[in-house]
C-alpha cells in the first residue's frame, strides 16, 4: 500500500458497497477510489472489478476527483465483467384496507 | 479482552442490537466492534456471531474503523450462520375511516 506524507493524505471516509444483486453489503473506509476498489475486492471476494457505480442510479465513478466530491456513506454497487446495474427495489408495506 | 491505556481507549457508546427476526432487541454499551460482538453474544444468548449488519440496509460492519464512524444508538441486526438480513417492516398506523 502507498504511504503518503501526513497532511497530504486525504482522510479515510466511510462508504457502503454492495455486490451486483445487493445480497451482500459492506461498510468500508477508504481515502481514494483506488483504495476503495482494493478494499472492495477483499471485502466482497471479487477478483476483477469492472466498475464501481452509484447505487441510486448506476452512475459510474471512474475518476479520483469525482470520487472526492461524494459525501460520506455514499452507497455503491460493484460490478464484475458482464454484470449491469439494476435499480434498487423499494418495498412498501401498506395497511390492509377493509 | 484487550486492555488499552486510559486516554487512548475510545469511550463506551450506546448501540441497539436485534436478533435476525427482530423479536429481541437490546441496548448495549460498547467501545469497539469487538467489544460489541462479545456483549451481543452474552445479551442475546448467541454462541457464534456470523455478522453484525446495519438494521436499515443490511450493510455488514466488519472493521473497527468503519464501526467508529457510526453514530450513537446505531441499530444493528446480529446474524448467526445461515441467517440473512431482511428489510425492517414499517407499519403505518392510519386512523380508521368511518
Amino acid at each position: 500500500t502507498q504511504q503518503l506524507l501526513p497532511g497530504l493524505s486525504p482522510r479515510q471516509r466511510p462508504f457502503r458497497v454492495a455486490n451486483a444483486d445487493r445480497s451482500v453489503k459492506k461498510g468500508i473506509m477508504a481515502d481514494s477510489l483506488r483504495d476503495l476498489v482494493n478494499k472492495v475486492m477483499d471485502a466482497l471476494h471479487i477478483c476483477c472489478v469492472s466498475a464501481l457505480v452509484l447505487d441510486e442510479d448506476g452512475t459510474g465513478v471512474d475518476t479520483e476527483d469525482y470520487f472526492q466530491t461524494l459525501v460520506d456513506n455514499t452507497a455503491f454497487v460493484v460490478l464484475e465483467k458482464g454484470q449491469a446495474w439494476t435499480a434498487p427495489v423499494q418495498l412498501t408495506i401498506s395497511p390492509v384496507k377493509a
